[in-house]
């Protein structure tokens, strides 16, 4: 089944409109807006599963993803969702970037303006560089991932994921553990676990951890046999070393005997606790094998989250422009 | 509207037939063919705003974009545009090429000929490789650039915009500053503008101007200041210094002292002269940002109209294959 | 003429059906079913040349390039198949993997599944990489070249272009020179063509020619004059120092001395043997100019060849998820 109409959002029983032009993070979004994506999102993931997908509603439309940090499965899973929506797909790597050649990133996104995209997805190394599009470009704008900032759709895939596999949000203890003073899929999801009313425990080497942490809702731990005590979800994050700048750095030996997920760790969490992990994953370091490959794990079911909940995403931005009725 | 019909073009009137397989180059065309080319684009700037491109012309023919040089507006360019026109568009970057592995040029042309490509866009270091190219391969070969040579879609989008912008090209006085010398750009615009009656004054450091340039119909000037007396269109050039070998390199601060256009230099040209860059812009080095964010600058447009003629490009050269009426 | 039925391929004259999910290599199939592809591949030939390919059979499919080696013909080739048969074509190249960011080869393959990938293209440095991930995902693979193992679409495209220009493949004497030792293209071709019943002759240095070659059905020999002998087909292979490593390494010069294809030793092979070469060349090394473009070169046919034969790779292998009737 797709996500089957196009009738106003506010009529549509359990069903919230979303009155945001870009999304840029989870910040700003109400709950209801959050579970309309996530509505959205869950229509497409049976449809890609039959490849029942018949309207190319997004035809003769023109998305640009534009690249300014590398990434391999973000990309394809934008591309792959704009795609079978019918868009014209327009990759624009940072490597053959303009940006290069010294050009701003404000004329960047003038020129792709100008040659009239109708959508916009954007990675950027910087925190911010996405909300400063945003405000510059006619058409709608989604935040693929910026700097220490925000990645909302991996938060809205992950959210996604949960909701499925555990039947709610609500009342989830979910225990995110790694590098969560530099991640921004750490961060979009504690804005939107939180939203949703989950139970959000965070877990890192107190270097690595925020200061004041706290004020965000969740409750911090730097021991992680500690944090996982009932939990629900257990989220791990990627050890990114070239992020962990300016701060002790744990050796992998070391992260993965205080922070990695094993199988005997992983006893310590509620009897079906669900494991996830954002990817690409290093093995043996922040996750073994053991429980990467488990019938707990939900990592390639994220993975297959994030094309349904980009496709919701890059629908549901694209609807005023569209002219679809109620969204004008 | 879009160019609404495929009449021969001989037939319609204010219109010229197109009688090129090739566009090599603004060189050796008539100047009905260059007002027949603006004038098929100006269709296309009203369809991409609308969005209202309904008919996929070029359905089921292969665009490839041969790019032996990075790029990235270009490319992102002629790859909407072929898309905009229901081509499938295939991007073979220079990185990824046999070229690395020592194939010759020739026989990469005739490997994308034997792939049955459609139409070829070309972007090469080499000037003269274009030519090369369309001699030995079936399809339409469309120039985005080669060496020091020409790079005659950026000549047409620009006499695309003086015209919209200004009423007419015929009489305008037009200033084009920077590296004369090296630059395709300044190449076509000095061949298009001349054809279509233009008054083109040329600026550059006497170590940047070639030698005769007279010879082409244009006026060379070493100072600015004097350049800009009374001009409709002041077209600056970006500064690319990995081009600027065997000569007297001006470091960017010296450059901007001399040949920058700042606001108070825009005063000498006329009332409401247009300001033009093909971009990236090194601001602050040949442009200020308050002349490039000015309401008279119409390097936004540009990339607009970029677009559009490739659009118009794309469509004439392939009509013969299509089979279109009069253009057996 | 397009293939033009779908009709089981046992209940037509003079075709067999093709019971395999994937295509990994020419090893493991039957004569009649490398004729098959052939004879799927044929029809694809003339579709190209006219341009006539009226219907989209994989609209709406996903067919993921994922190449972790470098390519640009073998690359273009399959993305201008997938395109013109409709499917949404996504290519990720090594460079801009996760597999840089220490991901697992089956992670990225579980990866690629769980976003519903319904054909998958590999190119790897590793052999029998493609068939550690075949046995991984739910879709079809197909090998587009795995270390030193096979590169079975070459070998179609090389039996369709003798089978074309020759008329038949069994009884053919074909002389295979170059690097036999690492050569994934001689490998594919030696299983294919003596499985249709053609005289194959190897032909290396002592060093590049693999212990025990003649149990493959082959006669090795490091005499190039006399392996040329009445020779039918004369196919070269590209000379590639990067993978000679491990054994003596012939300097260029010593190589074109030796085996490199001139006109005066082409005069040893029949009166109108068939030079091919699957490219990129190195011209004046293993071939000489005056050879790759006699008119006895099949070389830029077999590029053309090289799309038909893997637009009915695609086809055939999604015939079974698309639901085509008789390969349910």
């Amino acid at each position: 089944m797709q996500p089957s109409d196009h009738r106003p959002a506010s009529l549509i029983p359990g069903r919230a409109v979303f009155p945001h032009r870009h999304l840029t993070g989870i910040e700003g979004l109400q709950p209801h807006e959050i579970v309309f994506l996530l509505d959205e999102a869950d229509g497409w993931v049976a449809a890609n599963r039959t490849r029942a997908i018949s309207d190319k509603r997004l035809g003769g439309l023109t998305l640009i993803n534009a690249f300014f940090e590398n990434s391999t499965r973000t990309l394809l899973s934008f591309e792959i969702a704009g795609k079978r929506l019918g868009a014209d797909v327009i990759n624009m790597h940072a490597a053959q970037s303009s940006v290069k050649k010294g050009e701003t990133l404000i004329d960047t996104a003038m020129t792709l303006n100008a040659m009239r995209a109708d959508v916009i997805v954007i990675r950027h190394m910087s925190s911010g560089a996405v909300r400063l599009i945003a405000g510059k470009v006619d058409c709608p704008v989604l935040n693929a991932g910026d700097g220490q900032h925000e990645h909302p759709t991996q938060a809205l895939l992950d959210a996604l994921t949960i909701r499925r596999r555990r039947g709610t949000i609500a009342g989830q203890r979910v225990v995110i553990c790694g590098d969560i003073l530099h991640s921004r899929v750490a961060r979009s999801n504690i804005l939107a676990l939180t939203a949703l009313a989950a139970e959000v425990r965070v877990c890192a080497p107190a270097t690595l951890m925020p200061e004041g942490i706290e004020r965000m809702g969740v409750t911090p731990f730097t021991d992680f046999d500690t944090a996982l005590e009932g939990a629900d979800v257990v989220m791990m994050l990627r050890v990114q070393n070239e992020r962990m700048a300016g701060g002790f750095i744990p050796s992998n030996r070391e992260f993965h005997l205080r922070y990695g997920l094993t199988l005997k760790r992983l006893e310590r969490a509620g009897p079906d606790a669900l494991v996830m992990h954002p990817g690409p994953m290093n093995r043996g370091v922040e996750i073994d094998s053991a429980v990467a490959d488990h019938a707990r794990s939900a990592i390639t079911e994220q993975v297959e989250m994030g094309v349904a909940v980009r496709m919701a995403c890059l629908d549901v931005l694209t609807r005023r422009s569209r002219g679809v009725a109620g969204w004008a």
